[in-house]
């Protein structure tokens, strides 16, 4: 018999796989080159050559059934290595090769850290709206449930007060994602120390670890200059979750790592945990190539400059007309807010060739996300829709 | 808090796991060249050069941003197409593109048919003994249960009213595995038929379809000029996991498929409840380059001539010395009778040089499993250990 909770699951169209079918459709009826797809983040940019080249040389060069072969524990040792020192020269994360776990990329990161810190069905996790559409489904896998709690508009910094009062005895962890998908924001330090003190105080009345869960895909993706102040050097209970898929623009090849800081109390445990938690998911080995090339490239990443241009281009032409865009610090996204309840907005730009996903997947509605992954030529010949779109409501 | 159940199974350490480790051990006390390690799986033999040269072709040719970007819905689709067509040349599969979904290997194929066909933690899956350790981590990643059935000896074929007796109203599934690892059986076709009238039988008389699950790693490791029964051609309720693993030798870049043939009668919903295990199991999408350089090579496979001579080797010289040994007419493994307990047996093996994994922990205890996936030289150089194991019993 088919599983109910799974096929439910399967039915769920996320708010990104809506919108990404309906532009296929609209590709169709309307011609691809009347198309404006602002809806999948997917990287827009190659990656940098330097990691092309390495994955070159690896396949004529070295021996190939050791290339390919399983890597077993946590990764390919030198890769970790490598990325341990990147990290300790950028943040100061006193990182070792032994407190990173390779994965296949940031979903299995984050499926194998919720459940490695998974008791019971009772349990929550505090989610910062808006986030990630997918973590739900990565919850209910794990059969918990889960809160949100906004963020503050203008400008989507952390309301502290608010995530204090969501803390129950039942909160695992929290989730934070800073730079934020989708809306771009850097949480400053002064946020992320009164975060780490509510964490603290919160851990103690209720006798239990809270731990932050730091998903940072985005990390590297920086559309200002700004630094991303790193999680993990403001809480000691901290699992980063990473992703390589935007910093080196390589989405479909499935290669993140998840990083325990040794300060984090549960430090072992946790990496047993997970594991553990990779083995019952069928999930404990990531891709080999890709790791035997970050030993050469883990400092490298793919240049932005693309969805910087895209920004100004949109932001100066949207803000112009009238509509109200947030200008992202990272990520390569944009939210605008919507001129009516935002699945009806995404659906009425659609019709003129619009594609953009409504944010009430995000857990904030009234807005949209305008993903700034597409190339110039798109970004420039979307403003007239734009335009139309917001006439529409005049 | 950690979780006790994901620790707990993060510290079971699977038998190839603790004889790996301690082959690494005797590796640095009695030196590489006197080890003789016969422990993982791992293939010993290159990719096939036709996809090594795809491989390399494709990151110098192609986009990079199309060829490195997410694949979503299943894969990627002329892949799938290719698949099929190979599937249906070779077995007259009746497969189409659309009814296999990508995986990232075998090993979340599996996890995600189990977590889309689970209903409740007292469904149980049925495991033919000796099989491959990894499925009870699954199983009980899913928070399933399991009973096992033996094989009959001396060569392995299934005891079907053993089969019969095991089901339950309970029983949500039954894994096949052929060639089996690790004794390298290939079910002959007039008991898949039988089992077939089984499964059918007792899902009529328990109202619930019972699943075939059919992992098929060794499909394409043959030493003997057989043939490998298609399952689903036996039993309309199957559905099958693939890995290319073995068949390309590139087990550490996890690539593998689910295959629902349309035959199942909960085709449908159980591609839908794949997709959404999938996703709660943060797997939703394969190695991207790895599956474009498919298309070209799907029917291709790595050379495993030298499994054959490692099999030769082996088998002439342990049988004339007095062990009793299977002929693997499939997979690279041969299973050899222990003279004592067989975990006992191992460690006395270790100090020899020789690291062979107990098959207790393949729920068939009293044999070893000893894998031919290794260079021939290992093979021959390994004899006189072996027959120093023999007369330390003497």
């Amino acid at each position: 018999m088919v599983s109910e909770y799974m096929y439910d699951l399967g039915t769920r169209k996320s708010p990104i796989g809506t919108f990404v079918a309906i532009g296929r459709q609209k590709e169709e009826e309307l011609g691809a080159e009347n198309i404006f797809n602002f809806g999948l983040g997917a990287p827009a940019v190659p990656m940098p050559e330097e990691y092309r080249e390495e994955l070159i040389r690896l396949l004529k060069e070295e021996d190939q059934v050791k290339l390919h072969t399983y890597t077993m524990g946590g990764g390919v040792w030198a890769a970790r290595e490598a990325i341990a020192a990147d990290l300790n020269r950028r943040f100061d994360a006193k990182a070792a090769a032994g407190d990173i776990y390779m994965t296949v990329g940031a979903a299995p990161a984050l499926c194998a850290v919720i459940n490695a810190i998974r008791n019971n069905e009772e349990e929550e996790i505090v989610l910062l709206a808006p986030y990630f559409s997918e973590y739900v489904a990565f919850i209910r896998g794990a059969r918990m449930k889960y809160t949100e709690v906004r963020t503050l508009e203008p400008d989507f910094r952390l309301d502290l007060d608010a995530v204090k009062a969501s803390i129950t005895p039942n909160t695992a962890a929290l989730i934070i994602n800073s730079p934020n998908n989708p809306s771009g924001a850097i949480y400053p330090p002064e946020d992320l120390k009164r975060l780490s003190e509510i964490l603290t105080e919160k851990s103690r009345e209720f006798s239990r670890t809270i731990y932050l869960i730091s998903d940072e895909p985005y990390r590297e993706v920086l559309l200002d200059d700004v630094e991303v102040p790193f999680m993990a050097n403001f809480y000691d209970n901290t699992i980063v979750c990473y992703s390589y898929s935007k910093s080196l623009s390589i989405a479909g090849e499935r290669m993140g790592y998840i990083l325990v800081p040794k300060a984090n109390e549960d430090h072992d445990r946790l990496l047993t945990a997970i594991g553990g938690a990779s083995k019952a998911l069928g999930v404990s080995n990531a891709p080999s190539l890709f790791q035997y090339a970050l030993i050469k490239c883990a400092g490298k990443h793919s240049d932005v400059e693309l969805y910087r241009k895209n920004r100004a281009v949109l932001y100066k032409a949207l803000t112009e007309m009238g509509y109200e865009c947030t200008w992202p610090k990272g990520t390569f996204y944009m939210m605008v807010k919507t001129l009516e309840e935002d699945w009806a907005f995404c659906r009425r730009a659609a019709e003129m060739g619009l594609i953009l996903v409504p944010c009430s997947g995000f857990g904030f509605p009234g807005y949209v996300r305008v993903a700034l992954c597409v190339s110039e030529d798109t970004a420039v010949r979307s403003i007239p829709a734009f335009k139309k779109l917001l006439e529409s409501y005049k």
